[in-house]
């Protein structure tokens, strides 16, 4: 890594990272002041889309899910290194996306997550271009969709969905950061259980199965699962719901289950578990209801999927991301995230996710900010990975 | 009761009533047509003492909680028989109160309960006048405030909390029907139970508390709570909530509870279980909490108080409802509700709650609908019941 570092072509890319900062910065601003909920990105896309040509990146396509795919070197087909930064944040159409500057920090919805990671992977684009930085493989630029919430990785199962995308490395650029090297991809499973019945007046049709009674034994069972604590598994209901008024037996009532853990098979083994307590609940609480009166109903709605898995902290990738950041003077963290490298992971590619330099903080709330401390050095570090897989150290 | 039906004044009343039917019908109508949710009764409650002064009610006065008072006949300062109609709906104030014909039926919110209520007072206010019944205890007319819902029957406890207010009967004329008899005060007792934590990201704060988890340990232990069949006791969680996000465990979920007795000591014996099971769950989900993080809190919020009692089935005033119920050529029915009447009967008062004629149904819904069938042979049971307590076949 460290004689990688030291090409010339290497180092000019460095050395244009640096030049090109307030640029980057620039670009990241104006980049989380277009509005990008998950589902809508499509005016920010166009603005990504724009600016990868303007670092010169042609040829760029967009794809029925919406995701940018722009290309740099190698010929053939193959996707090479796949470097991605998801367009989409947690945040509705109607926020204010005005970003501030207090001091250092520039404050606003979405500047780390995710116009830290579009802005640096539009500099390392623009720093390949530039330095003539032409690795084996190819390197392919993504600007994906769908990453957020409900979105559930929409953009990345998009693009391996199809048979011939087999990159040989896939590095999500999220947020901001220098340390943190994640490998393990946190998977989870979301679901409502919508329970029904009957209902009816709390005197008059008292007797008729409660469905609050229902999702409380569920959500009772659900909290008394038992969970490893490694893999790091866990099972919260997030939300619940139901009633109408004072007086009333309700008709419907709901819980909103995460179930999140690192590993797929735990994962897959809690999720069983917890159906299983669903139907239990609806069972316990049919039990009590009198005799002639209507049974509850359980649906299960699914709210989200996302896959589990790990590029073993041995792999070449993890190793060169480690030595990386060790290259920038700094101290490496591998790290459990749940990012567009989950899909990769998924499906047998080697995946991890890194910070695109600078610090961050208040993620996903309306006072997130970003601080551009050693903001080249930290695309410097994503670079740096992106060449060594791409066969460049090999060469 | 067939003596007293039989007296030349009492018969006059009677014909009254059937002269009058036409008008009460039109003046129920009219009075459904305006807005009067819990706690904001003034518009009807004006509309309703002009009427009452129309039919020949003077010295009409309004109380500090909102409620209508006029008097007839008797002297002194007694209160005698108090003949009361509650002027609150559950419907609030956008509501579209129109109301519309369909054949027999007329249809709109409250057009039953308890618009029926009221101008079957007037209307009974007006024969007493109108055929110079004058039995030897006044009669009290009283257009009531708070009865539906949360106002948990704020303008009777108002009356009853004047110690000079000691009527010899309490006779509360609510929605339709010629055959029910209210005799047993249907209690209750309603809280909320918050549980609140420190919350946190459902990954990275996973182990603290969590609050919905407390509220199903609680819900599920009232939907087991062991419930007297006789005297009748319920106990039924309503409404439940909390949540904020799919990846949020919450710092806030709650529940509603509605508990119903007709007996005064097991209403009691159940909230003091039931509070004690919400304990229980608050204790329970703290033990499953991570060490060093902040336990849940619990607090628990009056949301409504009835209480219960009886006016016992041989009681004078039961009797001559049951009697009046036959001489007008129908089945009584001794029945149990939460009226008015609950809060005389829990303070000593004999009460009773009659229908005021008429067939109803779909209450508290915007489907409520009217029939006027047997009208004016309602109010005239309801009329011997009154004369009856007042001390008329007596003299």
């Amino acid at each position: 890594m460290e004689a990688m570092a030291a090409m010339p072509a290497v180092r000019e890319a460095r050395a244009w990272l640096e030049r090109f900062d307030g640029e980057t910065l620039a670009w990241q601003c104006a980049i989380a002041a277009i509005p990008a909920p998950t589902g809508n990105e499509r005016q920010r896309a166009d603005v990504v889309a724009g600016k990868l040509a303007d670092v010169g990146i042609g040829a760029i396509r967009r794809d029925a899910a919406g995701n940018l795919i722009g290309r740099w070197g190698g010929d053939g087909a193959s996707a090479g290194v796949v470097i991605a930064a998801h367009l989409d944040t947690v945040f509705p159409e109607e926020t204010d996306l005005t970003v501030r500057q207090h001091g250092a920090r520039h404050v606003g919805p979405g500047i780390s997550d995710n116009a830290r990671g579009l802005a640096g992977m539009l500099a390392i684009a623009g720093a390949c271009r530039h330095a003539g930085l032409r690795p084996p493989a190819p390197i392919t630029f993504v600007a994906t969709t769908g990453e957020e919430g409900a979105g559930d990785l929409a953009g990345a199962r998009h693009l391996f969905a199809s048979p011939t995308f087999r990159p040989v490395a896939f590095i999500a650029l999220d947020g901001a950061g220098i340390e943190r090297v994640v490998h393990r991809a946190l998977g989870s499973r979301r679901l409502r259980a919508v329970y029904r019945g009957p209902g009816g007046h709390s005197w008059a049709a008292f007797g008729v199965a409660n469905p609050i009674h229902a999702v409380a034994l569920a959500a009772a069972a659900v909290g008394e699962l038992p969970l490893p604590a490694s893999p790091r598994t866990t099972a919260s209901v997030v939300r619940v719901g139901g009633g109408s008024g004072l007086n009333t037996i309700p008709q419907e009532a709901w819980l909103e289950l995460d179930l999140r853990s690192e590993s797929e098979a735990a994962l897959d083994a809690l999720y069983g578990a917890a159906t299983e307590a669903l139907a239990r609940a609806l069972d316990g609480a049919n039990r009590r209801r009198a005799a002639g009166t209507v049974p509850l109903t359980l649906q299960i709605v699914p709210l989200g999927y996302r896959p589990s898995g790990i590029t073993d902290a041995g792999h070449e990738l993890v190793q060169s991301a480690v030595a990386a950041t060790r290259t920038v003077g700094h101290t490496p963290d591998l790290a459990a995230a749940s990012t567009d490298a989950n899909v990769a992971i998924s499906r047998g590619v080697p995946g991890i996710a890194l910070g695109a330099g600078g610090r961050g903080g208040n993620t996903h709330l309306v006072t997130e900010w970003y601080e551009n401390v050693d903001g080249p050095v930290g695309l410097f570090r994503a670079l740096l990975v992106v060449c060594a897989a791409a066969g460049l150290g090999a060469a």
